[in-house]
């Protein structure tokens, strides 16, 4: 079992990455501070592995509350259903709420957990690759609304992030490659050899071979946690965790939620990304190419949606939190390795590079 | 004018207590990071100052957000219509909001900047005694749910407090009173000359006499910020304010939102909160008469709504956050100006004080 931290003073909490993890009464007990324990999660995970916590649990009092699955459901009428499930059952403020599945279902939990009676503990269990190695660390909770993603929420750090790798044994493969998405992007704005570590362990990864996911998940979150830990509620480093997410979310967006994946819009997102360096002159030709390979090999998409113009990336972006004062901030790289965040680029580069994304 | 500060590191921030302050640039600018400002107060607020802090703010770019007045709409659907104004006027993260009104607008703006984009910074303008000496100090924010009040909410500050008490000429007697409960609390928990003091001006109190409101929302001001820098999230002290509350919670409930002030309901509760602590032993007779008479002076009501049973009470206040673990929880005290937070007292006591609510 790897452990590491993420160290934010009084707010700390540790990460545990390991087989079978869910059956371990000892990687939640210390992070349950009253009796009464909620386990959140949705009709797609609930077969799966509600019924191994509920056990693991045993001689807690367990509320479960289980959603409709997808990003569709990131909304106030489904949070609404923990808030209503939790008063129905009379959970005081010293309840722990466990988000058990995707991204969706930590970032909805982790915002009730931050509204309810004004905030009790909560805990992760991330189940799919892409929310062991972003969403489930770092504090960001949320819903969307109608005018974009994540636009309600708030910065809420858990008590403990509990991943079991043997949870994605069932996950669908399109899904495996939303969550490498991420994975590669550690890589590129942070640290160069752990992108060539990826180059050379695709296909065991894309395989979930043991030790190569586990290795990929813990400097994953070893990374976020380091960002994470130098600033906590994105000032200015963090967003770096951001690369390719602002042309990502403009597809998300155009899409609708929930038809691209958020880790395959994330990929077409740092590809544009790559571009927008590359004709800054940042990055050459050749390291373009590499990263778009890698992302390749991890069987995203490499290019926006071909109905997708330029005029639909400009209006969906400037919705964008990155939008300060009228200033498009964007994460680009400086190298392969070292993002920087910035406003300071060509507005034709980019204009160019919008319009690139639909063929 | 009178100037003091609420001592909590990071997220220190000065309340300023004066006349005319609404038309003082000097009292916001300092406190608005970006250019882009949301005014939000309800349909009762508007007319009377709303178009006087716009002026006030010519230069930055006001948003105003009317919404309708009352503790009714202090829910989600409310909280809302912030959030679409905001992303409709593409309002970005260094917004500030501002809460022109009182509790409920204070509260509901409060939870707004706490959520809008995981947080944006806000600046309470309390225009209602209430609010004045109590919910604009201390970051309590939130909305109703069906089953309790406040259930859903944040602790989160505001940057500065910005008393005006020219606001009070235009507020109801009955408004009056429900705010000199509040302010007869502080006296009671903590602070026994405070007490005398209030005894000996509240016809000036009443009257909304200058010098003596100002002197008295100070003290209130001061005394809240004393024990909110002691315990932000209320872990154990900040809990003595809530002295009455309990039982005046479950009176609102009772009588539906909005019919009992809040303040006329923790008027009545505390005399139940008086009355437990008398059959305890912890105060004598002529306290409580002494206690019950200044509340009374102060025009609240002293008893609890003749048709409200024990029962009623013991439903109501079970679900009161208060209750951890089983345990109710109630603030009591141990002599006048000293409150104590304790589930150590005599069920049967407790009974007998609900029951005699009803008369």
């Amino acid at each position: 079992m790897h452990r590491l931290t993420v160290d934010l003073a009084d707010r700390s909490y540790p990460i545990s990455i390991g087989k079978g993890l869910l059956d371990q009464l000892e990687q939640f007990a210390p992070y349950i501070a009253g009796r009464q324990v909620c386990i959140v999660t949705d009709d797609t995970v609930a077969p799966l592995y509600l019924e191994r916590l509920t056990r693991t649990l045993d001689g807690y009092q367990v509320l479960p509350v289980v959603l409709p699955t997808g990003e569709a459901y990131k909304n106030w009428a489904t949070l609404q259903q923990i808030f209503d499930a939790l008063l129905a059952a009379r959970h005081d403020r010293r309840t722990t709420l466990i988000a058990l599945g995707g991204g969706v279902i930590g970032d909805m939990t982790g915002f009730a957990a931050a509204c309810y009676q004004r905030g009790v503990d909560f805990i992760q269990v991330p189940t799919t690759l892409l929310s062991q190695v972003d969403s489930s660390v770092g504090g960001k909770t949320g819903i969307n609304h109608p005018a974009g993603k994540n636009m309600i929420g708030a910065f809420y750090q858990p008590k403990a992030v509990v991943i079991d790798t043997d949870s994605l044994s069932t996950l669908p493969q399109r899904e495996v490659s939303a969550g490498l998405a991420e994975i590669i992007k550690y890589g590129l704005i942070r640290d160069i050899e752990f992108l060539a570590w990826l180059e050379a362990h695709m296909v065991a990864l894309r395989g979930l071979e043991s030790e190569a996911i586990t290795q990929a998940i813990a400097r994953s979150c070893e990374i976020k946690a380091e960002v994470v830990a130098a600033d906590e509620r994105e000032g200015g480093l963090r967003a770096i965790l951001n690369l390719g997410h602002t042309f990502g979310h403009a597809i998300e967006a155009h899409q609708g939620y929930g038809q691209w994946l958020h880790g395959e819009a994330v990929g077409a997102g740092m590809v544009m990304a790559l571009e927008l360096s590359r004709r800054q002159g940042w990055i050459d030709a050749a390291d373009f190419q590499r990263a778009v390979t890698l992302i390749a090999a991890a069987g995203l998409p490499v290019q926006a949606p071909a109905q997708m113009a330029a005029e639909d990336f400009s209006r969906l972006m400037a919705v964008d939190k990155k939008v300060l004062d009228g200033q498009l901030r964007l994460v680009l790289l400086q190298r392969l390795g070292e993002a920087v965040i910035t406003a300071d680029y060509d507005k034709d580069a980019l204009l160019a590079t919008l319009s690139a994304g639909a063929k």
